[in-house]
């Protein structure tokens, strides 16, 4: 990764949380039920959507939207460790997590994801 | 298109055919008929494909496959004259298209038609 070179073979970022064992295993959880969700909602909506076509054009805004919604979620479900409170603190605020779900890691991470959940909720709100 | 450039406002190639107006509605006719046909069964597929997905990768699939079948159907369904001869020897050879759905054409378009339709036959027989 580019944004890492600077830092490669060296230290971490400063500021870049360190993940323990036991919080990797708590995150990798978390990370794939939330995927998991998504994607079985996604596949939900498609069948419907399919079901409803009509004319051509419909089939192509199926095309479409299924092609956005796959690069939304490779855009979202980025995990790396770099990027994991704010990938956590964006399905937090879009209640595809839940807190339950992150508990067992440690006070620095959560209180990144809940600060991010709620400037995200905050920017929706303005 | 870069390929007319050079018989721009000059004459059309030496060996393309003349459509007269009749020829040209014809042409339309069938196009747009095999065309439409063709969506219909894209549509009743895509429909069948989707009832059934059970895991993520096959929606991805489907995905996939509607967007090279639009790429194909773009490239394939070419309206200009200077391409129809091609497009409906394609579409005989496909069964997309009869030869009833042509008839009107002038004979040095539909011997054209036939010739290439009957060098993809061999083409795939070989």
């Amino acid at each position: 990764m580019t944004t890492m070179s600077a830092t490669q073979g060296s230290y971490p970022y400063q500021n870049e949380p360190i993940w323990s064992k036991s919080e990797k295993a708590i995150a990798r959880t978390a990370f794939d039920a939330a995927l998991g969700r998504e994607l079985h909602e996604l596949i939900q909506e498609a069948k419907k959507m399919a079901s409803q076509i009509q004319q051509p054009p419909d089939l192509w805004d199926l095309e479409h939207y299924l092609s956005e919604r796959r690069k939304e979620i490779d855009r979202k479900y980025d995990y790396r460790y770099s990027r994991l409170t704010h990938v956590f603190g964006k399905l937090l605020h879009e209640s595809r997590l839940s807190e339950e779900e992150l508990r067992g890691l440690e006070e620095d991470k959560l209180k990144l994801i809940r600060s991010l959940a709620r400037f995200l909720a905050k920017a929706d709100a303005a």
